[in-house]
């Protein structure tokens, strides 16, 4: 049995992305930057990558792309290079977005810069209109800064709404950390920069990339200067195993998405009923429509914790929320957004599901919890 | 035969790296951050790394060390983390400084900030009187950002020197890239910073370490916010895979430290010896007790470029000088600051040795460049 579910926080590697691993570790290494064989092959391979990890966005090629060290740094790179060009232009938010967004926006603001924190309704949908109302300074632009597909929740970014509630000039920011490699990712045209980190999607850590439109482009200071990698957008030798197996992992995802998202979809839809069945208390959080992935709940009257620690002993993984903020005693800033009852705070859980996932491991990670949870009632 | 002769510009990955690879690769991964098994055992693998990458550097302890994606990342955090908590401080660079060292420092520069640029003598040793005539405004400091080691020339710096000029209060700030795994390293009491990268010492490149001393702990910004991995000081989910294989390269590389020094000068200068006995017009530029897996040298009337790729159709990598800037028909920024005459310009060759370099490479090395020298020089 794998009882593994907490793809959001990480993936299990991809065999594709293990085979590209093990295939450059067997062949030595070489940095790119180098003129000789092993650096030509370097970047070679470093190029194919660069079009598999495009290959998940739609309009996107190889241009477009700029390997980073994941998500948090392609977040960090576009908040900062934004306000560092465009002094008076408001960065708009969300409440419930990725540590690497807010907190960036947070340090931002103390510097004297103008964040705009959109607020969420209770069905995890973001209310856009205090997009449409901003009033901007002369000569000012506004940059939005979403996450395409929340990793606590699984709601997904109505991206139409939001196009249509924004300033035609406005430069749009999708998060896709959750987003690539599980659903369709829109680029040319109308985003004009997106952050990703491999392992979400099955290759290891530490990789990731930042989509930039031309536009954005012309507006981007390196958050790391030094040699002309990246097309000097982004200096230091590059992770060439972390990108051969981010390119892997992107062309295995990829091809199987469609299909991927049917069978989650089912799986989690019957561990849902089941527990609705079996257990007394559970509060659905993943909305109709969100990732087919993710199922995020609370139980009353119940430990997180407690539920999480009784699971591993016996080999299951699952999470409270954010791997980000694990073993904090606060409520997720998520769950607070969305204004969920305190009652609920404690009894938060979030199963995502992923490639290595079986029917018979969802129907022992039913079981499981029904148990632990009920030993836990009756403990209380 | 192993004719890899750029160990400066990216080491052959270590038996001992590659094999904490695959056992991660096996392993199947897991977030550090996370709570559970997969979550803890990832959590455990990066401490021990940790207190391996620490023994690089004498006096430091895991406490110390914060893992990047590189030295580029560590040197672009101390520089700007200081520039941002310390307006009227100087930072004071030297000419033959790193790119990430040296653009970062330009870039700071633009922003109004003042840079202080050391020379550097014909010997490649660094000019520090300027350090000790600082005028310092009320309140003001001065952080010292050098290299311990140049990986073009192979010079290493004089730190007694350049302890003795600074003022008691100054940051010292080393980048120990070219250094680290190589000779030994001080960090505690007089030095507040370290920065370097794995895979100039047998990692795979994307990984590297910032060392702060207590001191710089309480003025660094991290350059990217987010989540609070490695005590808020540098937010993204750590490259697991490059942590472990990085500290499997420190431990091997310190293992053998001393034997390898003694084994690699005297390769290099037999090397050395033979090569000026049979190649008239040659220029070493390496001083004496520099790095002894590096000599870098000029032949007269030949293009590098030439040389270089006549000897990578023979199986040869060597290279003219910094990767980060290969390919370029400019001179080095190294060279040009050493005072080097125009005519060497165009013939400066880089050759540079590890752990995998045998006498018998070394021995054909010396072959293959005396006959595309005089292949070169003839077709002249």
């Amino acid at each position: 049995m794998n009882g593994y579910f907490d793809y959001n926080a990480s993936s299990v590697l991809r065999p594709e992305a293990a085979a590209a691993l093990r295939a450059w570790v067997d062949g030595g290494g070489g940095n790119p930057s180098s003129m000789h064989g092993p650096g030509r092959r370097a970047r070679l391979a470093m190029e194919d990558a660069r079009r598999q990890v495009a290959a998940l966005a739609d309009g996107a090629t190889s241009r477009d792309v700029v390997f980073t060290s994941g998500a948090t740094e392609s977040n960090n790179t576009v908040l900062r290079a934004f306000a560092a060009a465009q002094h008076t232009s408001p960065i708009v938010v969300s409440t419930i977005e990725h540590h690497s967004l807010l907190a960036t926006a947070d340090d931002l603001e103390r510097a004297g810069h103008r964040i705009v924190r959109l607020p969420v309704r209770a069905d995890s949908s973001i209310d856009f209109s205090e997009v449409t109302s901003l009033e901007l300074a002369e000569g000012a632009n506004v940059l939005v800064s979403l996450g395409l597909a929340n990793g606590e929740t699984g709601a997904i970014l109505d991206l139409e709404a939001l196009l249509a509630a924004c300033p035609p000039s406005a430069l749009v920011h999708l998060d896709v950390a959750q987003a690539a490699g599980r659903l369709p990712v829109e680029f040319a045209g109308r985003v004009d920069a997106l952050s990703m980190s491999g392992h979400k999607f099955g290759a290891p850590p530490g990789i990731g990339a930042l989509f930039l439109s031309s536009r954005m482009r012309g507006i981007l200071r390196p958050l790391l200067t030094g040699g002309p990698q990246e097309w000097s957008l982004r200096a230091g030798t590059p992770n060439v195993p972390g990108i051969v197996a981010m390119g892997a992992a992107a062309e295995a995802s990829l091809r199987v998405r469609e299909s991927e998202n049917t069978r989650l979809g089912a799986l989690r839809d019957s561990l849902w009923q089941r527990w609705q069945a079996a257990v007394p208390n559970l509060l659905r959080i993943t909305p109709a429509g969100g990732l087919p992935n993710t199922l995020t709940m609370a139980a009353a009257d119940c430990s997180a914790d407690t539920l999480i620690a009784a699971l591993d002993l016996s080999g299951f993984c699952i999470s409270a929320g954010s791997a980000c903020a694990a073993g904090s005693p606060e409520p997720s800033h998520v769950m607070k957004a969305l204004g969920l009852d305190p009652r609920w705070y404690g009894g938060v859980l979030r199963i995502s599901a992923g490639w290595a996932t079986t029917p018979a491991d969802v129907d022992a990670l039913a079981d499981g919890l029904i148990a632990v949870v009920q030993r836990a009632r009756e403990a209380a």
